[in-house]
């Protein structure tokens, strides 16, 4: 063992694993603490500035509630999030891409029949999503399940306003028949900032960014074999497309919403859902 | 703008800075967002990794309290306070080496006679420290503060056990004469553990590392004109000096303590503190 120095911090501190370190554990923390310590050295980092730091973790900590994940948020406007997914879903060439989770999945709502509204608020202009569920060679795949979530038209999804908004607004889960379709109703989305009250909010003020997502629907559409598949569609011509504040747009997941003449809805979306085979996870 | 890739992605969250950010916030936040990237490319984390590493720091923070910063003990045990430390404080070749500050540091501890005890709830075996304050030409320094704490003989500080121990136990301010001469009698320091039943001990433990601190005496000395120094003293022998759990040693701090035969003290340890001449911080 050798004492600290400022020229081998990093070696110093990763040298001090003990030898039954599971091996994977030990390549994590390793790169991390070279990559950690390398900022810090990079930027010559003052006294001041790391007791910002301390107190901005902290702070992002202590916001954190079970309706609230501050560190998933600091997570998303990094990039972090978006690269996790990058890494994990290097999809072949035909499959649907994937784009992040974020906070606002649900688990448990209800299943729903086709073609039914999930905007139970009765607020925002109707739209009817509709297309297939299909594997990278073409075959619709029936009975795939596809779980689907948006904010309402005021910007925020059901779990931030509970008491306000109905349960399962904007959420449901849809079946596919035997040509792979799916359909439902729901609003045309909205675009919303992400909680922007805390830290994280602060923090991209001081950036200079603004919080804003552009308008999308969440889907997590899973079949047997295939790969879970998580993705939004995003309204073509938002205004934030280019500047999501989780960086979330994919070009291949921007859909032209088209207005309609129809009793039961104004807008259309169509989109099509291409599931990979399902592989060995690596997790 | 342009969209997310995984090729590019530091790159293009770093270029949504806006255009009036301060350059030095923009520098620090580019240089981090860089080398977080490369990290998670780097080790490709998992989706279920992503998420230990969000749960972990979501309890880091929530366990932080006004008597506990776990933030701290986690930059400790990474090296990164001692890094910071280093970066900020490339002392002058004569002037005495600098460590952690650590978290038991309190403010408004009483100043105390030449030669008085701070050692209150009378655990512990006496020792004498002594030694003078130097300007790094070798003048003495006249009424130098010589602030100090340690834990007591059970491991504890005395904020770790309120109520338990008298208030300022093991702590006290002395002021140097005009030979820029400081002496107090305290307990022979020991060796303790930090904090570890949240989760950076359970990171400790997952990394094969033990938690403890070789002895030490905590000083923070100032004087008009100088830097301020903040340090350690470390007991010669501690099993605990390789492999200090917070990468505190320096080879130049260790110090012998002596045996003797007094009605006032078992130990003695001398240690002369030489003070770097002050300069324009960075900070
Ligand atoms: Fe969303
Ligand atoms: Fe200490």
């Amino acid at each position: 063992m050798r004492y600290f120095t400022e020229e081998a911090s990093a070696e110093v501190v990763n040298e001090r694993m003990g030898p039954s370190v599971s091996p994977r554990l030990s390549r994590i923390m390793s790169s991390l603490v070279t990559h950690l310590h390398a900022f810090v050295k990079d930027v010559e980092l003052t006294e001041s500035e790391w007791g910002v730091a301390i107190d901005f973790l902290t702070r992002t900590g202590q916001i954190c509630s079970d309706a609230r994940q501050e560190f998933i948020l600091l997570s998303d406007v990094l990039g972090v999030s978006m690269l996790v997914d990058a890494i994990n879903h290097r999809t072949p060439g035909q499959a649907t891409e994937t784009t992040v989770f974020g906070p606002f999945h649900v688990d448990g709502a209800p299943e729903r029949e086709m073609g039914a509204n999930i905007s139970l608020d009765g607020k925002g202009e109707t739209c009817l999503f509709e297309g297939r569920v299909l594997d990278v060679d073409g075959r619709p795949i029936e009975n795939a399940l596809v779980d689907v979530w948006s904010d309402n038209e005021d910007g925020f999804y059901d779990v931030q306003q509970p008491g306000v908004q109905p349960p399962f607004n904007n959420r449901g889960i849809f079946r596919t028949d035997k040509d792979g379709r799916y359909a439902f109703r729901g609003i045309k989305p909205v675009a919303y900032p992400i909680p922007d009250d805390g830290p994280v909010g602060r923090m991209l003020a001081a950036l200079g960014r603004h919080p804003w997502r552009p308008a999308h629907m969440h889907f997590l559409v899973t079949a047997p074999g295939c790969e879970r598949l998580i993705t939004h569609i995003f309204v073509a011509g938002d205004a934030y497309l280019t500047s999501d504040a989780v960086f979330g747009v994919k070009e291949t997941l921007i859909v032209d919403f088209k207005p309609v003449v129809s009793p039961s809805e104004r807008w259309r979306a169509h989109f099509d859902f291409v599931l990979a085979p399902a592989t060995a996870s690596r997790a």
